[in-house]
């Protein structure tokens, strides 16, 4: 990825999450949900260019996330890569820079009340699931969309204050208060896997779900659910199952989607990964 | 699609087209060749990104072709998409006005001999797999790269020319002699196709695959294979295999893998159509 542009490989980083395989209970090269098929994460990512290519051309981060979701949301799968992108825009963001961990956090404590307003106007163009707000913020619930933007304005709110406000709860939002913690850590185990980048991104991934509940799980299924996927990765990862019986990998992510269990965060976080893995260069294809 | 630039709905189409599956013989979502993988295709997707936006915004094809190749060759698998931009790249440029087969006529006729050294000029950006140049023609041969461009300059041949030299034996060059029958053929057969855009592609990948042998096939492994290949696939679209009988379609899907067979050529008008149709809007996702 030799001088390729930064949202030229925030691109490339959506379809190689897509099509990492086996990412237990999400879409990957060999499973669809009903109504969330492959093609419609192509297309997101696909759709998500022009926000994207805002980003890396210097845009600030709530308009050119506004606008990657706009075009992610052009076709018919609905919400593909929402996460992701609330973590790909501020990444490209800084790699106009420097993609460090401080650049990051730099580009974070710049945001600005009106980024604020951009991302809950985001929310206007595709159904994201959310978690009802905690208690004292129903009036800044992002389900309101633009309508919320005057309670925004009138607390002083930035893109970041927001952020700060969906944790716990929501582990993209906690990236923005961890400086990309795990989405750097995310890269390093990428770069430290064996085999083509799509192993490297299934082996990532689990990783990834061993580590923490996913967050989306929790807020969809319940903790103890979230809880239970957790644990079954971790021992999968403890027997290092990728390598020594991947029939079991295969077997538990056609049990998630049977069941309906997607750890989307976990997703959004693989991607982020593979964006920092690929623009320094530690992994090649 | 609605209101997307062409460039973005190129690159689209060449992820949906290699995502389409079963593809007897090449890759697909379901299946890697040893060194050519899907990551390949995904990546040689994104890295035409540059040549295809110079299309959309209205440089000569030759040149857009050649960065077109320059930046899909930046992946280690080789060549993935070389005969689909041959055929993209004027369908875009033809789309930023209209895209019917007069208007793509136009844009081929207005080739030049600039068009034609750029052509060349690609070869040396990506190994091409290559027939040997008929009696006469060893001096334009492509293989020779820019060392070829001044026996092009004496001759005068623009880029339509050195296509109508490769008639027959070369079906990508058959488009451009006869106003892009087949890639329009493809996109009717894609629109009345039933199911998810996957299946669609499939189908008219077949249905392709059974009507004319695949030049690629002929080229590399002898006319006889490929007509037999031609002959398997006008049986099982014969007898709606896909519908009735889809496991026959996987396991030729498979064999052809396993002996080599590459309908490369096919792939190629195959992305083409998906062009056509999803500009159209002929076919949704």
């Amino acid at each position: 990825m030799d001088g390729t542009a930064p949202d030229r490989t925030a691109e490339l980083a959506l379809l190689l999450e897509v099509a990492g395989t086996p990412k237990p209970g999400n879409v990957d090269r060999h499973r669809d949900l009903e109504d969330l098929r492959f093609e419609h994460f192509i297309a997101g990512a696909v759709g998500a260019r022009d926000g994207l290519e805002l980003a890396a051309n210097g845009a600030a981060v709530g308009p050119a996330f506004e606008r990657a979701v706009e075009g992610m949301a052009t076709q018919e799968g609905g919400n593909t890569q929402f996460g992701a992108l609330l973590l790909l825009v501020p990444l490209v963001r800084a790699a106009r820079h420097e993609l460090s961990q401080p650049v990051v956090e730099g580009v974070l404590e710049g945001t600005t009340v009106a980024d604020a307003a951009a991302f809950y106007r985001a929310f206007e163009h595709v159904d994201v699931f959310v978690a009802d707000p905690p208690e004292g913020m129903a009036p800044l619930d992002v389900r309101r969309g633009a309508d919320a933007i005057p309670a925004l304005e009138e607390r002083g709110l930035t893109l970041l204050d927001v952020m700060d406000r969906s944790v716990p709860g929501d582990d993209v939002a906690r990236e923005w208060v961890t400086g990309f913690e795990r989405s750097f850590d995310a890269a390093e185990r990428l770069a430290a896997a064996d085999g083509p980048i799509l192993d490297r991104t299934a082996a990532a991934f689990l990783s990834l779900l061993a580590e923490r509940p996913d967050t989306l799980v929790a807020d969809r299924r319940g903790e103890a659910v979230a809880a239970e996927v957790t644990d079954r990765a971790a021992a999968l990862v403890e027997r290092d199952a990728l390598e020594t019986d991947r029939d079991a990998v295969e077997s538990f992510a056609d049990e998630l989607v049977d069941r309906g269990i997607n750890p989307g965060t976990t997703a959004d976080l693989t991607a982020a990964g593979l964006f920092i893995a690929l623009e320094r260069e530690a992994v090649e294809l």
